[in-house]
């Protein structure tokens, strides 16, 4: 399964197996594929090839692979592009040879994966793709779909782009209510860094140059997130925090805004429409019966 | 909790549960909210607004209302609106009061369900206002996010629009390798209605005026499907039909397009967008502590 | 795994394999099978053959099979009927070979489902034959066993009766206290189909004529329910509706009676004593060590 | 919930809950109780009455009222019996209050839980009618439908039967396979004795007086199975035992051999029916809107 | 799996892959294993030996075999010892070849099972080695880890041990407060023996010889547990016992008592200190990349 | 349930609720608490006291009042301590009243966690004692009980010492291995820097100052692991590092060697033994009934 994925990520077979077997229970429901059941006879095999119908940039191709294995162990699925490449309109994807009946039962979920993931992957690498040279990455957010986390941050991961916090639990972002309640941001500041681990970062959300002098005061911050500002305050943000921490960019990110932002030199640009509003990517499989 | 849904329509609330838990789950992942902790006072209050920054009709209220519930059971979450309402931008949608701690740790995983299916339901609305007076019916269909059908047909529903099939298990739908390896047309509807019982609707896919035809003399088929084809084609199929089946069509659907080929006549106009590409309603957290 | 389920007939594995699992749990519990770990070798092989003690109808083959593999997954199970078989008593349903110490273990659970689903398709079986060559065809109801409704469902199948509702979620099935609450016959069945979409059929239950012809007035059922009549009223019910909808007969009928419903014309006889009170079919599994 | 149970047995809460939620899974499926929301307006109330239709003896009143409490927390259940009671026909289990829509969304898995238990609870009850006076106690196997053992074992106790072991892990059963590979009885005796900790009893079937006297002899097993013996033999081996160690007799038996069997003086009358063949008791829900 | 377990016990595959897919998701999380991922390319291969890096008692290797094929079917397991052999510092456990990634990323889950479970079989051997040619055996207790108890008891019979009960239902162990509220010690065990099956044993606990001599008198108890008695006691409550029933000691048991503890003939002396303090043995694998 | 935390603190109420859970299946088992339910009348009340028997910090109070509640929402469960309180012998910890069947059925459980939790903070604390006024932090590893990291993780911040990472997911770690594979120090470095978003630490394990100096003119890692060095070589390493990257010193640390290594000022000391071989508090429950 791991030759599935793109190069230098990781996904937990288990992850994708929870997640697969979720979408099959959703679809198959109680009485499984009674079309498939009624009309395919039990010995007719079947080829099929999964095609992309749109450019774009594929991710999923594991849990489409885990799909059909869960209904059928006999069914055999041969990638042909790997997670994180770039396809055009038609391009073929996998081979798919087996018995008939599971391959039809397991089509729309395979493709509902592939579509989904390969969407987030794609949007991203349009927003990479507007950067250009500039240093600046393209961040997710944990505006992500409710059960999918983590296999939508591998798929912003294939398109190009890294991922913010998976959770509430793997680094500090305060906000300015925490900022509020603590009395300040360097009180805040020196709360969270006394409460967690050294492996833990420190980030912390500001939305004016005051508050950001005051981070930068504090020297206790590793990323500072610049919230909604535009591209004139921001460079100038870029200016005051001279390399001393890690500037994030984020608000109201598109396509159209994202080079100019990227141009005032921040280290990352956060999208939480990279995984919440992507389109899915047309994909279909082509059967041969 | 069933008087946030939308009227006559039910959700289990096992299932709202199970999809509440996954989300929380993925987000407060091994050490929970460790910014949180380290800066908000175990005793302090807050009193938040979920609010519409953009307009929209409203669906995910039980969901919201479900994963406070599940932090910490003396916050009090009362609706000021209620799913399948559409909202102004600025829109109060709920009031919530309770320990500062469990909502701030609550706000992302409820603003993540309430924007993803009022995206789907504002979407929805969008074609079903388009469609004006004709009397097709907007439908969503099997292109749904992994894990989320459920949820995901009943914000179709509350957007105004109606539900295909929720599985492959409770109606047929004969597509065209079904009726290749069956035989044709008549045999694979013939199969089709002796295999299921009196309660399965029977829908086959047609993609030429010649099928359609053959479908009609079977006698055998509640609904079809028209696939992909252009408004022409599809009038002379509502023609065809006379009321003796239902029509849907479907293939490449768009805001567009929908008010042309409602006005062929048409019963259905089925759009897998609806669920596979909406984007997420902006919904917030408005938070005074 | 498919080449052990009744034609044309489709089981999930995943709903196979969760059933399964819970029955070896259950039996395993936290020490697992201290008589066997006692008394058996290592090394020890066994071949066991299944075996129908009584004459009946099989079903339950797949299930019997996935326990042992999920045991032990060098275990062979070769089926030599599959389900739907009639057979008479002594029939060899399958052979076992592997290590001694599984195949032991996992005899009770295999049997247990095996005895259960096999009981309901005799059952069912017994029902179809008495009715013999009149068109009724026999239904099972939602009076199935906690747990093991898709399962039941299946075996009602492989008896050679067909399926009513799988769930509240999958057709209309509109009641007494429905019609009561909804203002009358015609108000709800209208309420129903407004609600629903068009691949969800709606079936009305009805105690005398009078109601019937209401609904037939209506024209908004696709199945009436004729609930406790006497069978002078079935074929008067039969008679009126002259084809225009489905006629379901259900209420107390057993084996004795299922002939003379069937003689009134109806379309289906339900009864829950096919899923809620089928006696076990004897099943055993002799072993050679 | 505990003062819903049988005097003296417990039930795990969370064993309840489990089962109940993968009944109301199965019946609520993806799109819920679509004739409930369509036809009963939000805001109606109804009061119910649990009644027993046959006579019998009460069991899974616990199972009924988690039902309605998952589904709404604000419905009242109120019970009028307690599981162990024997009812006549008409007997009033218990009274419902509350919104009427979760009340008829729950009404089938509520009635099925009651249904199944008390069948098995009112089989055992006639068996041990049969006995009278006769010191033998009626006893269960692990013939159970699979999912339900822990609900069926204790039915079987509400009954006025004792369980035997409730799987594979909390007593040894040796039988005639164990003793072959072993190399005799005595030899499958000692092993087990050294295997096993001082809390777990011993049992072993035997299908003579022969091997009952080598079993004697031994002076390891705590209990003896006399397997498919007629009454004769049974009084014969009851003399042999001497009150050395318990003995159950087993196998094909039925309600009208149970008292000779019972008059043998044997301690324990097994029967795999009383769980795998009891017909369901006929409970019904009476609603008032 | 089977033979990697020792001889005469069993432990359920369900419960170890239950326990193992826990593990792994736990320490992979959301993200999975970002080091490996970024460091070791996706063909690289590894030879990997488990070694115990003290002298010990080993158990756990079926576990540790299970949490690499989670992983990645193609790795291969091969053990060089089986649970129950004694070590010394050095030996080889098993050896492991296959891709690196896998094998990097599951070495911490198998080691935390390994040493853990190989703990509690090493300290349980401590005490077997102590008592020497004494009769009594060393016993376990419910004091254990959560979530692990049947793998802890397993590895209990790993060292030597034998085991108490698995949990409040299958034995009878009956405490003061059990006979306060039951009215005496013959009150009591008249109940607890009215109320369980032929199968299950019956231990009551006492704290003086008055009680033991009650106890006797009843002739209802097959264990009894004398409590926190010191070794002059135990062994007057040794002779009064008089082989009528099995007598086990308990209370604060340590390595330096118990040799004296089993001099006064009990039975079977148990302690909490197996399962809940066993240091966890040092094993480690060492990796050929 | 967060007013038993610790302070600054955070535990998901779903990791609590899953834990105690499993605890509870394994303890009641199939059959439940047979002995309580023979012996204690259904409405008998009781008054209990949790108490620690032995000096110690205090850790799992939240799990113990989750599982009284669990079986029993009468039961009242009040803390007298919280969370990370150190304690004398005798301490009252919490006093429970409720009916006297689920207290005495969940005794165990509630001990299980209380005794396992506040053993690893006990411990914890030793060697935060040890240290005295050193900078040095105590730290925790992955070597940690299977199936309890988030618990036990929490248990070590309630003894006064800090969280390495939770899984392989949240910080990186190269380690010998890893750095072999990626080409040398630099190099694995550099991989694991591009590979790994903004908020992710990079810790690097060395074994000898010359590794430290290439670590440290690469200029790319947070943290340095210093494995095994004796005290000398820390020092050294402490001055090398000279504040530029955060020093752990880890292997082999016992409670007698702990304040030396913190003298030689490195920032962490990080100790499996925590979590895996921390002996149980001796917590009891004192029943009044």
């Amino acid at each position: 399964m791991h030759e599935l994925l793109a190069a230098g990520t990781f996904l937990s077979p288990l992850v994708i197996e929870g997640a697969v077997r979720r979408a099959l229970d959703e679809d198959l429901g109680r009485a499984g594929d009674i079309t498939t059941a009624a009309t395919i006879p039990a010995g007719a095999k079947a080829r099929a090839k999964l095609v992309a119908r749109k450019p774009g940039t594929i991710a999923g191709l594991a849990c489409a692979a885990r799909t059909f294995e869960l209904l059928d162990e006999s069914i055999s699925f041969r990638a042909r592009k790997r997670d994180s490449d770039k396809v055009e309109a038609g391009a073929l994807l996998a081979e798919i040879d087996g018995p008939a009946a599971p391959i039809l039962s397991g089509e729309r979920v395979a493709l509902n994966f592939l579509g989904h993931l390969s969407g987030i992957a794609t949007l991203t690498a349009g927003y990479v793709a507007k950067i250009g040279n500039a240093k600046a990455r393209v961040c997710c957010t944990r505006k992500t779909t409710p059960g999918l986390r983590a296999l939508e941050k591998y798929a912003v991961r294939c398109g190009g782009g890294v991922n913010h916090r998976y959770g509430l639990d793997d680094a500090v972002l305060i906000k300015d209510n925490h900022i509020a309640v603590a009395g300040g941001v360097r009180q805040a500041l020196e709360k969270a860094r006394a409460a967690v681990g050294h492996l833990v970062k420190v980030e912390i959300e500001v939305d004016s140059l005051a508050q950001l002098k005051e981070v930068l005061a504090s020297g206790k911050a590793d990323v500072v997130l610049l919230d909604n500002m535009d591209t004139t305050m921001l460079a100038e943000a870029v200016r005051l925090a001279d390399g001393k921490l890690k500037t994030e960019a984020s608000g109201g990110v598109t396509l159209e805004t994202v080079a100019a932002i990227a141009a005032t030199g921040v280290d990352l640009i956060s999208a939480g429409a990279l995984t919440h509003s992507a389109p899915s990517l047309d994909v279909a499989l082509d059967i041969e019966l």
